[in-house]
């Protein structure tokens, strides 16, 4: 069944969810789409630089964002986007469902990097190929799991597996491990963490869930493990795939955004990482996606013949301006 | 005394603040001057439209935001900008002081409106004459006060003199208050409230402080009553006077701000309500308000001949795009 509602925000990060609640509370009908909570807030265990919160997290600052935009009557789902459609309004395919909307929302922020191995899709997630060991690592207790990837990311997931896996393979491309002494420090005392240094992933195979990987190493000598999970630690990019054919993209990928959180397409608006802001900062995501949440809800609000929300909060009684 | 700072920042609302953080916390030396803690949010009792904060109020994220400024080695200084002028460095005429600094943020947001009166300044504040009944009402326990203005801050005037003041002219120039109709009532009921309709100021007179208000009417009859304080409640304005020779101002007034707050002089960034920013909202304030910390903190590190923080916060290490 297709469902329809007049905004349709992509993404619950910092920017989709600010963009959400500031829709959902003019009462414009909203469903926010993402894969999670948070986005990349989700790696920020210590939030100190958001104005206005004082011992926050990035998971804890997520939770406050969906709170209070569900307060407003916003709805959310957990899904993925794979195509998006524009013939007078929005057909949004998600991997369970179909949307229908009158102007959307872009704040997708960025996606974890892969590693574009064969069967690499197959096996991501609950075929034991991880993108988040924050996430899943418990899943991997008394088991053997190799980690791949750089700085700080792999020395985190090499901690986080050794307390819970029997083994954790820690495979670089490197002579050795970059970023926080104490943390290298930490993981070469450690008895089940084994580092691969000087070594790439050639190949992963399993049936229904991988459990060998093999490794080329700078003298292309190649070596092949058993693993119950791979982690893969490699950072993040930026997917538009599903709309770059709507939208403006910056040599950089990014949706290429004005005043308002405009783009290319007047009836698509956009925030956040993903779009060409040049600090990628929670602060200007929120900022960012208020803006955009207020021009989706105007540009809606003009196809409805109504006038818009003011856009700048002013109001001329007799000969005074008023600002509030 | 000259003083020096890297970076000073006018304003110390939402935009300012959030600036102040985001250099104080690259370790840049940082002075805000601003006249007051808040700037307009002191007047929003209920917030609930932040992201991020729950139960909050405009003073206490105010307060909340100062002490993150101030928790990174900020300075605060209360106090009014006059004039600033430009060669090579700012520098910074205040009503007390002098100031230099490579590289300035505008972010003044807006002041009261005043009524242009003979005297007005010379009684402004200590003299008598107020323009935030919320601030300063206590001051008239068991005295006469008269308030103009207009829509909801004059009705608020009224109530909250209309509990402490032995007497509360209100004065105004339409026929009828105008507003919530259960505010117009609960004044309607106050014995020591006096509504005077179709008038307007012509001047108020006193020694050290104002004590007598004259009125015209439509008719164009003049009455004077004594007064203990006068509450000019006529919303705000941007008020850049101190600047408009250095930098571009669109017709509106407002400073005309690019992307991280540039603007059209390479030194000066901007940020808050008097910038040309579409939406008012504290939200968007705090994330324009960060861009143009980052963008000051960074025009201050390339004059020193170093690379500034990375812009969009990614790094490569061997093949792999790092983004954090």
């Amino acid at each position: 069944m297709t469902q329809k509602y007049e905004i349709i925000v992509i993404g619950a990060g910092p920017a989709g969810l600010s963009a959400g609640m500031f829709i959902a509370r003019q009462k414009a009908s909203c469903l926010i789409i993402s894969k999670d909570l948070g986005g990349q807030m989700n790696l920020i265990p210590k939030l100190e630089n958001y104005p206005g919160t004082i011992l926050s997290s990035g998971p804890l600052l997520a939770k406050t964002l969906e709170n209070q935009y569900l307060a407003y009557g916003g709805e959310l789902s957990y899904d993925i986007v794979e195509k998006i459609d524009f013939e007078n309004n929005f057909k949004i395919t998600t991997t369970r469902s179909d949307y229908i909307a009158k102007t959307i929302v872009l704040a997708p922020g960025k996606v974890p990097n892969n590693l574009g191995l064969e069967n690499e899709a197959k096996f991501a997630n609950k075929g034991g190929v991880h993108y988040c060991t924050k996430c899943d690592a418990p899943f991997y207790q008394g088991k053997i799991t190799a980690s791949v990837g750089v700085g700080a990311y792999l020395l985190e997931s090499g901690i986080l597996l050794s307390r819970m896996a029997s083994k954790v393979y820690l495979i670089f491309k490197g002579g050795r491990l970059g970023g926080d002494k104490d943390m290298i420090a930490s993981l070469e005392q450690k008895q089940n963490v084994e580092l691969i240094s000087n070594s790439t992933i050639k190949s992963i195979s399993g049936s229904n869930t991988v459990n060998e990987v093999t490794i080329t190493n700078s003298s292309e000598k190649e070596t092949t493990f058993s693993i119950d999970g791979l982690f893969i630690e490699m950072g993040s990019k930026i997917n538009l795939d599903y709309v770059k054919h709507l939208v403006k993209l910056n040599p950089k990928g990014e949706i290429e955004i004005s005043r308002g959180g405009s783009t290319s397409h007047p009836a698509i608006f956009a925030a956040g990482d993903a779009t060409s802001i040049p600090y990628k900062q929670i602060a200007v995501a929120c900022g960012n996606g208020t803006e955009a949440g207020l021009s989706a809800f105007n540009y809606v609000e003009k196809l409805n013949g109504k006038p818009g929300i003011r856009a700048d909060w002013k109001k001329k009684i007799g000969d005074t301006v008023f600002h509030y």
